[in-house]
């Protein structure tokens, strides 16, 4: 029997204007601990930007994203817009500022940032085949602009307002309520389930957490995702 | 108590020109996961050169190793020219060819080819002072090469002969028997140690495997390091 086929979502290489690294790595660990295949894939785009990881400043350079997400993926990275939800049994998205700066554009514009056309196509198409996602960190941002106009409201979380976090939970949950979504706090350890379009969601490095504490999180819903496809 | 420290050396960000991005986020998640505290550590110096993941072509433009292993490290990451081994309690150097392109010149030279200055003068000292260290994957020729010359003729492994791998391990081994080491060989999920000098190695993608089997490798061998710190 062959095992179940998960597409991962990368938008680059480096947590300041790409996939954070750390979420992507964990997410193709628990995808193969749990018996699965996994498939990563990106637009073919050139980056919003490139930040010096150090300094926080925009380095004068361009890169493109599936190149630099190739990366993550030891080389083996399709072009979006090569693939459809038929191919795949789930898909993954994990976080990173390059999930809202070169998917979406909310790190600027916030829930009126665009979201780039073949990730939205993709994203419908796996709701509408009712056939599971998982996105982490930002990654629910993502999903909150694919569906906005549609029929499909997704319950989602990108953390929560109580544990400590270096970002404005209240302010993205409210955002994505704005595109259409039902935003929900969840602690950094645990995720949240929308049941009827089979989306789960966990907060990850949106809090202050530790990578062993991410990993935890990661591993918990990857497992729930996995009973799913 | 405070927890051990261990410096994590990177050489950029994706294998084929830097740090092997899964090796190194999984030495990250184990050292955590066993209690420890980590520090990345990388040299201030240009990749010697850059290469894109999706055709292994050369791309005309320069990255800095440091600047590039901060995306790994979250940007957290020190020059190893500001640090010494009484700063830690152990080292963890991961593979990638980075190791073998920016920290030695092995992968141009075998093991005539350089080491640079300041990453040999670290693992000697960690070896001087008895300190362990772990090296993943092609990290055990990196010190072979700062042990070139010295008395202490360590024992190491870049993977085995009977396995499947994409490199030439016989060579490797005997390039790093050339440099006044011990060459042994290891399986997959397993590790080596060198009680007299305290350190462990293990061939994680120097042989054919997938991310769960090489983490199975790193977690067992970073299980071992914990107790020896």
């Amino acid at each position: 029997m062959s095992k179940p086929l998960i597409a991962v979502l990368l938008s680059g290489c480096g947590v300041y204007d790409g996939s954070e690294i750390h979420e992507a790595v964990l997410t193709l660990l628990n995808i193969d601990k749990e018996g699965g295949d996994y498939q990563c894939i990106a637009p073919d785009m050139q980056q919003h930007h490139v930040i010096n990881h150090i300094t926080g400043e925009e380095q004068k350079e361009t890169r493109n994203v599936l190149v630099e997400s190739a990366r993550i993926a030891r080389g083996n990275v399709k072009d979006i817009k090569e693939v459809s939800a038929t191919d795949f049994a789930a898909l993954a998205i994990p976080g990173g500022f390059g999930a809202a700066k070169n998917l979406t554009k909310w790190a600027f514009s916030g829930p009126d940032g665009e979201i780039h056309a073949e990730v939205k196509r993709l994203i419908v198409e796996f709701v509408r085949a009712g056939k599971p996602i998982i996105a982490l960190c930002m990654g629910p941002t993502v999903i909150a602009k694919a569906l906005e106009g549609t029929e499909y409201h997704a319950q989602l979380t990108v953390g929560n307002t109580q544990e400590k976090s270096p970002y404005d939970i209240a302010a993205i949950s409210a955002g994505m309520e704005k595109a259409g979504a039902v935003a929900t706090m969840t602690n950094v350890n645990d995720f949240t389930v929308d049941e009827n379009l089979n989306i789960i969601s966990s907060p990850c490095y949106m809090m202050e957490a530790s990578i062993y504490e991410i990993n935890f999180g990661i591993s918990k819903a990857i497992k729930r995702l996995m009973r799913m496809v």
